[in-house]
């Protein structure tokens, strides 16, 4: 792989030159509108640092930056264009940038291929030639852009969070924006997220690239409608899965859909058997929703790798710990019963009506009382037969025992979780007890620093974690291989 | 099928023994704690309007109510006999029943087949034979029994909402109650709720014939995990299914989780071919999470069937709709594309750059604009290709227009609900704007009512508008098959 130090710019950008922004769409702004006018208040909102330059034929002064006719107008350096403007005038202001030397290109405006006529073809192959020529990196067209948390810059209307190691890449702006701020919901922090819409120069291939030599990223999400270099995508993927887990959504795997991204981003979907080969040649994880891909980044965030794939399913309730065991099943967990060493220990303290301890443990009981819990977990956490522990914990049943025992339970299990085997955990409560909303709070954050992943359900959980498992044996082998061979 | 008509007793007592409640247990009771005088604490917290009479050996009263050394000393007839004591004494605690005339018996203790041993088998066996020669409808042992929101009575500590359309009957106790709050969250109202536990005398076949006879129940979901009688079973819901849908969520189709079953209910979990042919040959609603279940519930309860499979998707951003159009796919629903006449219509007023008419309709433009909208579903509602319509609204964006026009949008989409076609809606909103989060609470009421389900996501909408196509292609075929034969 190259490396581009000058795309790092268009995550830093010092100067950002916006074509299309007018005093004029000022007036559009009032009601949300989109446009360049949108990009300027936007940046503004946010507490951008750097310099904002609205280009406009008037050289009309927006929401106070001082406005320049050109781009080459501007007075210092422009790390980033981003363009709102008609399509067709498009490879004017690229020749325009190109003069002023500004090498990063957003463009945000549609109307190329995606549009399906004739024109938007012929702007399409300008617009290549433009950017191979002058030596371009244009981003889209057709996309909303970059997400920079740090450098406090997004298009979409939402204040970035802190920045973490979570890069999103793709090529829908709306999954992009959604992701952001779904994933906030989990807790997830995100280094960069870049919108790429047609892909027209700058591939995901590109941004692969940067975020595999990004020290900010650790962990990259892609979303995917079509790709130029198949190839290249798998070599790539391939090799940055070993250090930065890749999750990756394929758009269009079906033919409905395939056609629906044909007016989309104007992208050829590719077949289903070769999108299965790459799965299987890269190890790439596999994730078809925003719920997946939220939820296969808080494993790969929080949990430690498993040895195997035997979880025990701790819970209170007969009929749930036996779904969760059907759910485990199902993805391709084992619910191994336990030793009958470690039986013999539970029944010590566990009354035998209305639980078990074979696993799974059905054990209200040992949620109402927080040392019998403890001591259930010492003893599930040191059997043989365990690789990962489940914890499914109703906490208005915790709460019968006392508040403060729901802040309790969580720190055992923190404390356990930090020396002893993975673990994961859902936490429900009906009714909106407010007590029982704080406490869920903290332990939503307690628990992940812990490493203890939270999901939203049991069933969304032990699909997690079979992927989680399925990465790491994908390594392992891969590794073994390259040993033999 | 036979009608029991003193069953029906059972879900209104006027008289209501406890045996087990007692004046010392009341300590227990502080902390939550289960037995008899949780039951007597229930029932008066939820202003049961009947009598309640705890047994116990010393007569002692618990919580104001006058108690009895047995049920028949109490000095009326007792309409339900609840049961917390040790599976040792309930042999003779029947016998005392049957001798008070009292029919239905809720056995809440544990301690019988489902523990494995010897003693409960042959407690088991003691049971059958006492309620077969008395005539005792019992209702356990190891269960929650019954929640009946009419009749202010419930096992569960929850006060029941409004009475409604719902019955569940459940093999489980946990899953009975989860079902019960989690439903909620969706303005799901239930008739009766019945935890059956062990199922050793009365079997789900009994509470289904109950279930069709009952005039409040138009829906009727169970949870089991093992069944006596299965052709029995299979010739009623086929019938009761004509016209109450049955919803059917079969706890141990893993081998791990049918291992779970029998230390939970004691229940042999058949295999998974018979399971199979048991939905193929009744038509039932295969459920397998609390999330389906409510999701099938609400389709049941608000959408109006549609004549065939092919759905119009209307949303805002591409990737989102492209998303929308794969799970439709995914699950057996078409996505065609419209007429050419309704997309030249649409073309009139839809710009053409960032957005598509062909279906799916990536349209985050007509979300911006309430006279769009209503004349994009206009014409989409009445193309002849499309049998229901789906609206993916980010509501966030519907208030950039302005805050008002969420409440003119729901108002629009209702009014063609009623006279139009099939619709569903998927709602989202992020960051927690109070605004719209009242605005989506007034959704959430007023759009169900109109026939508009709401579903937490598009994956799981385009599973349940699958789901409920099966149903009624299935009584179409059996009804066309019956008219030939």
């Amino acid at each position: 792989m190259s490396w581009d130090p000058g795309f790092e710019a268009a995550f830093h950008p010092k100067a950002i030159a916006i074509v299309g922004a007018s005093g004029s769409a000022a007036a559009a702004e009032q009601r949300g509108g989109h446009g360049g006018t949108m990009f300027v208040r936007t940046l503004k909102q946010l507490g951008y640092p750097g310099h904002i330059y609205p280009i406009n034929p008037k050289g009309q002064d927006v929401l106070g930056c001082k406005a320049y006719p050109t781009i080459s107008a501007v007075p210092e350096h422009v790390d980033l264009v981003i363009v709102s403007a008609s399509a067709r005038h498009v490879p004017a202001i690229l020749e325009d940038a190109a003069k002023a030397g500004a090498r990063n290109v957003h463009l945000y405006c549609s109307g190329f291929t995606e549009s399906g006529g004739e024109t938007g073809r012929q702007l399409d192959n300008k617009l290549k030639e433009i950017a191979r020529r002058e030596g371009l990196r244009v981003l889209g067209p057709n996309c909303m852009g970059l997400h920079v948390p740090a450098a406090r810059m997004s298009t979409w209307d939402f204040m970035p969070a802190e920045s973490g190691p979570v890069a999103f890449i793709s090529q829908s702006g709306g999954h992009a924006s959604f992701i952001t701020r779904y994933g906030r919901e989990f807790g997830i922090k995100f280094s960069k997220v870049v919108s790429y819409g047609n892909a027209t120069v700058m591939d995901c291939t590109d941004f692969l690239e940067y975020f595999a030599h990004d020290p900010e990223t650790r962990i990259i999400g892609q979303y995917i409608e079509g790709i130029k270099d198949g190839r290249k995508l798998t070599q790539m993927v391939r090799e940055i899965n070993r250090t930065k887990p890749v999750l990756v959504w394929k758009g269009g795997v079906t033919e409905a859909g395939a056609r629906a991204i044909s007016t989309h981003t104007g992208s050829l979907a590719g077949n289903k058997q070769v999108w299965e080969a790459f799965y299987k040649q890269t190890g790439a994880v596999r994730v078809s929703s925003a719920d997946e891909v939220a939820d296969m980044v808080i494993t790969f965030l929080h949990m430690k790798p498993p040895q195997g794939r035997r979880v025990a399913i701790i819970g209170g309730g007969g009929g749930n710990t036996v779904s969760a065991t059907d759910n485990c099943a199902r993805e391709g967990l084992e619910v191994p019963v336990l030793t009958l060493e470690t039986q013999k220990e539970l029944s010590k303290f566990v009354p035998p009506a209305g639980t078990s301890v074979r696993n799974p443990l059905d054990m209200g009981i040992v949620l109402r009382d927080v040392d019998l819990f403890l001591r259930t977990m010492e003893l599930v956490n040191a059997d043989p037969t365990i690789d990962v522990v489940i914890v499914d914990i109703f906490l208005d049943l915790v709460k019968e025992a006392g508040e403060e025992k729901i802040d309790e339970m969580g720190r055992m299990m923190c404390e356990l979780a930090r020396r002893g085997k993975p673990m994961a955990a859902t936490l429900y409560t009906f009714g909106g007890d407010p007590a029982i909303r704080a406490e869920r709070a903290k332990l939503n954050k307690m628990l992940p620093e812990a490493g203890i992943p939270i999901y939203r359900s049991l069933p969304r959980a032990a699909r997690a974690i079979a992927k989680f498992m399925d990465y790491h044996d994908f390594q392992r082998d891969l590794t073994k291989w390259e040993g033999i061979s």
